[in-house]
């Protein structure tokens, strides 16, 4: 059972915003193999900016972010990577029940409030609710991946 | 500058609850080579249980959850792994502006609506806001770590 503190809601607020050419979801690479090499910048609010000291010691950042444009959420949906129906944890779609975003990026540079970084995959003008240093991998013997990798080997089969 | 949409603040509710060992924060491992080999179990409430359809397939998860006991935040602090000043940016401190926390589980299965897992960092009752799969790691040789790199040099050197 869940208790009421486990219950109540949770505000967040943008600490800044994420410069990119993707205007539009047409924009950004998406499915099997798709490649995020487009860079970009965050402009971190001033308010919040001290908060950036010693970032650049980092090569790469956890970006969490809002998925601001999506309108509503599906438990369930036919993803376009497979064409197949997945429950929304399986999958890193869009519309889910709370809008947070997940982006690994490499942190180019930084210039005073401003990170410059490579790797976005969001849209421009998407608000930033927090960043953190990325400090290790699963070990790769130890990983799978689900219906990805079933699609992937679709994929290479059929190509 | 921001845009009006970017400040508006994001309002997130619980999908599921966090049960492990880990009553206080001195039950949680921290600090340098700190091991998080903790099982417990995520317990996800039933009306967003149906999302949960193919996670079985992936064997380690991002898990969103919020530090509900950070009562404040700080820009920057002494950071007890080092003793040193940092950017709350650049540390996995609990008291940051969004008081949003990052985790990578491995996934051992799944009861029905509750997932066993493993490699747990969180206390007991946090709420869990997201899950998403892992898919993929940064090359390790394009990994830095900034100051956390410097602080195991120190470490070692002193050992």
């Amino acid at each position: 059972m869940s208790e009421a503190t486990t219950a109540a809601p949770i505000l967040l607020r943008p600490i800044g915003v994420v410069h990119t050419p993707h205007k539009t979801r047409d924009d950004v690479p998406r499915g099997l193999g798709a490649r995020h090499d487009t860079e970009g910048t965050f402009e971190i609010f001033p308010e919040f900016a001290p908060g950036l000291a010693d970032i650049e010691g980092f090569s790469h950042l956890y970006v969490l972010w809002i998925f601001d444009r999506a309108e509503s959420f599906e438990l369930v949906g036919k993803n376009p990577t497979d064409g197949l129906v997945h429950g929304v944890f399986a999958t890193r779609s869009p519309k889910r029940p709370n809008p947070l975003a997940l982006t690994v990026v490499e942190l180019l540079g930084r210039d005073g409030d401003t990170l410059r970084v490579r790797g976005l995959d969001m849209l421009d003008g998407s608000p930033i609710v927090d960043l953190k240093p990325y400090l290790s991998n699963v070990a790769p013997e130890k990983l799978r991946r689900g219906w990805l990798d079933a699609a992937e080997a679709a994929k290479q089969a059929g190509a």
